[in-house]
């Protein structure tokens, strides 16, 4: 029954993807969040459970109402590179936390991929919890899954501690972000 | 004619939001190629036109035949983000100069894009003629056309002040880039 039901939900990537990663050599696992608390991709229900609220402890959402919202999930999931992957408290019916896996095809390293990690926010009233580990670990996972050759992510300084325990480094000589802003 | 005969070409991109572009705030333009030279999308006949061996003055290739070439090529034709970029010397059919816009969307930002240049490589016999000026500065325009609200890249040390001069900037205590390779 609770498979059936899990079915008829419309995720932005197959959930059963997340089911066959293999944690043993993580530092954490979704077996170790407490019961309230759930691993899994982006629904279209979160612009109800204050995903885009989530956002906004990260940076300028702007105002995204929910058919835009939703004409944009579905170009994301149409488009099968966006692997968002969220922790809901289901007690409270709130979206808490957000990471967003993307890939990229290449012609290089024998037409390989490149993974990228975006947008990752913990809510204010959960930090401290590692969930942001847990994310961060289910996304080096799968993309691993997915057969990147690597993955990368930017990050402000105060970050690269944290990203370095969890395996990220600065390759020397070749760790720059330069950008170009068009909209401030 | 020509038109005609342009029609038939498959490129990865509309070869006519090339032509749309303004260049008149731009250092550079394809106005001031020399007569052999020809700014366009990447096609697939690139293949035989020396792209990969561009490629590899960039990193490694690996091995890709022609078969794997058009299918990742199609792959990202119909994915519609990959807006590959190059410059042959048609005097030699070889392809010369290439690199790569390519597009994410997301929530935040209104709902917006952000816009990447990625495998930005000159063929060593032709660099020193702004040819990488006139990619980059193509990309740039073709980012704004496409309504991203910023554009990045990731660079080695010694090419900050290259990228500097073509507008692009370490925005201070955000210009880190961290990796993971699962291949080397």
């Amino acid at each position: 029954m609770e498979n059936h039901s899990e079915e008829k939900i419309d995720y932005i990537y197959c959930s059963q993807v997340l089911k066959s990663l293999d944690y043993s050599n993580s530092v954490t696992s979704p077996a170790k969040l407490s019961k309230n608390l759930k691993l899994r991709p982006l629904q279209t229900d979160d612009y109800h459970k204050g995903y885009l609220e989530l956002l906004s402890q990260l940076t300028d959402v702007g105002t995204v109402d929910e058919k835009q919202f939703i004409e944009r999930f579905n170009q994301m999931k149409s488009d099968g590179k966006y692997y968002i992957t969220v922790i809901e408290d289901c007690d409270r019916n709130r979206v808490i936390c957000s990471a967003t896996l993307f890939t990229e095809y290449k012609f290089i390293h024998n037409a390989s991929k490149r993974a990228r990690i975006e947008d990752v926010v913990v809510d204010s009233d959960y930090r401290g919890q590692r969930l942001g580990h847990l994310i961060i670990e289910t996304l080096k996972l799968l993309a691993q899954k997915l057969d990147c050759y690597k993955l990368t992510l930017d990050c402000r300084d105060e970050m690269i501690g944290w990203y370095n325990k969890l395996g990220f480094i600065a390759i020397p000589t070749r760790a720059n972000m330069l950008t170009i802003r068009f909209i401030s």
